[in-house]
């Protein structure tokens, strides 16, 4: 069977590999700390399943509008004026089957073959295998690297002026950012608006942010920025499959009629628990976020101890950027032997982009405070064997 | 805002406007008899709904497999062994957000730019526009109009060695098709292969068959068919948003790649309602088609004394093409007042292709024998007038 050109570059998660590799590990009986995985730990909220459990005995098992209800597009709207203090039309509100769905909504409506979608490296990899589909190429964005004196993988307007953003077509942030945790400010969103650069913000780890960070969306600076944000993360809700993108009026049409062919409807009983995610579920989040934010604090300090240097000092989503290059040159390497070996899932900083991701190791802080210390443990007895 | 190019030749779904046209008159107060929609009245059987809130309680919330859970495609498999007695690996089973998903994997990996899908006229309007979005084209095969001495609508050998299938890389078919529930003959399948076209058989409505009909999958004819799939029609989870394709094996790996960046996962709850809905619910789906198979021999009786011929004797699926030419040569125009002054909403045949679909009318049965009955007296008091 001949497939398609666009196989040969669509790449998978090396995540996804480890993940298997892990599970086989675990069926030859041993134990594996899980750092590899961006899926939170927690269960569903309890009003969330409740809400759930509900639609189901009231039937709303049906397809709904191909942008989803108008009761949770709704409830978005009131979300972002009680916790951004943004005023946003429900109409501009399309309901999506996960930000998955969003971005190929999106990248469908606005790039033509041959166009340029920006986006940093590293970066999620989705974003360009999504890009692919319909025809469209990635321009890789390069943060600094941390051995230099500023902030490392951090986009700035620095940054933005020293890359070649020449035809750039498309321009994707990720705030706070897989894998880095790292935040962008609002001077990179005005920076690209000047420019009439169009922005998409990608805002999935928003509510999911630390320290002096209070939550923020791009909302706030244009309402020409395109915003996509879900459930999955915040209100670990990932098997769900919901999301949302807020856009510009004169997109929804285009976005809708993509909707319709590609999607038909949103899950439809997910829509009711969506809404009790955002109008119940204030302390489930806040209690999360704490959680989160402990951990971060101990594997931060943990790996540090360990020689592996966590890159800048991320403030939000669930990741730790550090580095492995005092052990090995080569990430993947590293992470297939650290699992091998030391029974510790992690994801190797290839799987994001090439921009000095060689020396970096993505861990996950998606199990319990137990589960990270075993998994330092684990490193602190392997590591000197290297 | 810049729109990509091919969101000019991206159609909307006609029926999708006269819904809405039907629900602003309901809005304004008026009784609409609903027969433009391709979704089942039925509510979720209850074991579906009752294995779902156990799904919700255990907690089976998280991401799943991207090709779907073991449990749920061995299930699959189970069913085709025990209702077509054919033996599907489950490897070679991928469960996909409903068959939406299905077709937009199977051309992201089949489909280069400027390849030749070919499809019936008329047939589903999104298979153009899941094409359109990796830049391939359509090439539609036309099937005999009514007039003539061969059954209409209905795609035989004969057909396709009358039409140009010169640099098709791809063909659909769908039996029981939408919009005209005809089935398609074993031979067409064996023709396209002898020809080393590759074959895609939707058999959505494959449980949904009538009369002397038997469910029949084309995977029983060879392995190198790719058969998607689904569970929206035949147990009214349409909402649920679950479907699968089975595929040879060397597609399985490409797909998943697919998968795992457009979709990450299907819903995991619906998963295990799906499982129910193969191995609980064989009296529910009974039920269901009894029901259809009442309400269509009246909708084709009630139609016909109408002076509203229906296309050959349609065997599956839940409509019925009929000619409405003697009343009115434009079948949107007819449509439209229809709607307006009788307040029966149908869909116009344009919507699914231009072979002879001016005259024709897309009328669903997925509305109980009252609503059938009235939306008849209607027509009967509604006709005359024109």
């Amino acid at each position: 069977m001949k497939l398609a050109n666009r196989m040969q570059s669509f790449t998978s998660f090396i995540v996804m590999d480890i993940l298997e590799r892990a599970i086989a590990l675990e069926e030859a009986g041993h134990n594996v700390v899980h750092m590899e995985v961006g899926e939170p730990d927690f269960e569903l909220p309890a009003p969330v399943g409740a809400a759930m459990v509900d639609a189901l005995m009231r039937g709303e098992t049906h397809y709904t509008h191909s942008l989803g209800t108008m009761a949770l597009r709704e409830a978005i709207s009131r979300n972002y004026l009680r916790i951004y203090g943004v005023e946003v039309d429900p109409q501009r509100i399309c309901v999506t089957t996960g930000t998955s769905a969003a971005f190929v909504m999106l990248f469908g409506a606005l790039l033509n073959p041959g166009d340029r979608l920006a986006m940093t490296d590293p970066g999620y990899p989705c974003y360009a295998n999504d890009a692919l589909l319909v025809g469209a190429s990635t321009v890789r964005v390069n943060p600094p690297l941390p051995d230099g004196s500023r902030t490392p993988y951090c986009l700035t307007t620095e940054v933005l002026e020293e890359n070649d953003l020449t035809g750039v077509d498309l321009f994707l942030v990720s705030s706070p950012s897989n894998p880095t945790g790292m935040l962008t400010d609002e001077a990179v969103y005005r920076w690209l608006l000047e420019r009439d650069i169009p922005v998409i913000s990608d805002e999935i780890y928003g509510r999911l942010v630390y320290e002096d960070a209070t939550p923020r969306t791009a909302l706030s600076i244009s309402d020409d920025i395109i915003v996509v944000d879900g459930f999955s993360k915040a209100f670990a809700m990932t098997g769900c499959r919901l999301g949302w993108i807020v856009a510009p009026p004169e997109l929804v049409g285009p976005l809708n009629r993509i909707a319709q062919n590609l999607y038909l409807s949103p899950p439809s009983v997910a829509q009711w628990g969506a809404i009790a995610a955002l109008e119940q579920c204030d302390d489930h989040l806040e209690e999360m976020r704490s959680a989160y934010s402990k951990r971060r604090e101990r594997l931060m300090v943990g790996l540090e101890e360990l020689g592996l240097k966590v890159a800048g000092r991320p403030r939000g989503a669930f990741y730790l950027f550090a580095d492995v290059s005092r052990y090995d040159s080569d990430s993947l390497h590293f992470c297939r032997r650290m699992l091998d070996e030391a029974h510790v899932a992690a994801t190797p900083g290839v799987d994001f982009g090439k921009n000095g991701t060689q020396s970096f190791v993505r861990f996950a802080y998606t199990r319990d405070l137990g589960q990270l210390e075993e998994g330092l443990a684990r490193l602190r007895r392997w590591l000197p064997t290297l």
